[in-house]
């Protein structure tokens, strides 16, 4: 399993990424599932993906050498603007359906895959502000819009709750990280199939440079005390709400 | 879809449960999902359930009828342990497999359901300290012990972290009902079929009758300040938390 989770900020964007790989309890491995590209001053796009690791690593590849798009064969590197990315990336998934669905499915496995696409294209392409996109196992996508500043794929619901309540569009940048780091803290704790070290990368609109791109380990200094400060900030952030006054209640205790 | 969770304390039993019940998006009911039976002075049983609702209600119509174990008929009054009910139930579920079962796979639906049994039995019997069983569609069940000290059934994953966090074993009871109150609103904060009002029980260890039993609309008060504590808590512990130092850092913004 995997949690990946993108902030669509108007400072920018920040996704964060597990590194866990598994088949089955006991062959687990450490994969990265952030990829960059990005040409300085240009450009900068990320990919986080969640799925069969065969897949996503087929589509990447595919990526790398170029996929065939409107009679043009492009990769990330070349192509104008977010949303021809998007479609890019949708064509390389469904390219790899084409070559691997029918085997897949003869062995009972299915195509199993999301992926999110975020990052920004100016230049002399001039390809607009920051965007970030879902893409399906179908190659199609959605996008985040400031109504819905975030996105994740994988084991998303235990890390959602944290981002419902607070994640908003003008959320400063720095306190994303903070936000991502609680969610992906939350997802950590309930669910084993999501693993240490994590990957993070913040992009500052505007920049076309990567801003922070850093890995996180368990010993990270900064992580253990979000990981601690948040347990303890919900500890006491519960003792503090009231307890029950209804009529019925019994005597305390 | 459905929420139900329930803490096993010392000091006794909390349970709470959603009322949401829906076949598709556009069929949505109100349909409790707890039953209790109470003998005052003699035992208190509680029965939660997600999963299909025909089946969930056949389940309880074959408890109240009288369920053959062992070579008696018992019912949830007669039974004389909780091990001894959560059997009772289990066979119940066992029994509407095997009349129903076949007729819904026909129709291509599952046997989908999960109860959770709580409560104490005591009076001549003295069947032992409170217990809280959850039930599986097949059957057999598992019990929450003092190192788990609450099982959920229905849609789980959004309240889990807080659950995860902060539950333990010498918990208050009274400090139970808020942390199922706000983990009831977590979810419901994330996933649409999960429905207000919901229904709380709180069973104090020892006193062989309800303690509290309260059906909470979206209009309580306590509920509302819950709700509204909790979030507003929430963002004001991420504010509190300090923003990355990293040295490789950009400039703030």
């Amino acid at each position: 399993m995997t949690y990946c989770v993108g902030l669509y900020l108007r400072e920018g964007l920040v996704l964060l990424s597990d590194t866990r790989t598994n088949a089955g309890v006991d062959n687990i491995s450490t994969f990265g599932k952030m990829q960059v590209e990005a040409v300085p001053g240009e450009r900068v796009l990320t990919m986080l993906s969640a799925g069969n690791l065969a897949i996503t690593q087929a589509v990447w590849n595919r990526l790398q050498e170029g996929v065939w798009l409107n009679g043009e064969k492009l990769t990330l590197r070349s192509v104008d603007t977010m949303f021809r990315a998007a479609q890019l990336v949708g064509q390389a998934v469904r390219e790899v359906f084409a070559a691997d669905g029918a085997s897949l499915s003869a062995q009972g496995v299915g195509f199993d895959i999301s992926l999110m696409l975020g990052g920004q294209i100016g230049g002399q392409a001039g390809g607009g502000p920051p965007r970030l996109f879902l893409i399906y196992s179908a190659g199609n996508f959605i996008e985040a819009t400031t109504d819905t500043p975030f996105l994740q794929i994988g084991e998303h619901k235990y890390g959602k709750p944290i981002l419902d309540r607070v994640v908003g569009f003008d959320t400063p940048l720095m306190d994303g990280v903070k936000l991502v780091l609680i969610s992906m803290d939350s997802t950590l704790r309930s669910n084993l199939t999501v693993g240490m070290p994590i990957d993070l990368l913040v992009y500052r609109a505007g920049c076309f440079a990567v801003t922070l791109r850093r890995r996180i380990t368990e010993e990270d200094p900064y992580f253990r005390s979000v990981a601690e400060g948040w347990s303890q900030a919900l500890r006491n952030a519960y003792l503090a709400l009231p307890r029950p006054n209804w009529p019925d209640l019994p005597a305390a205790g």
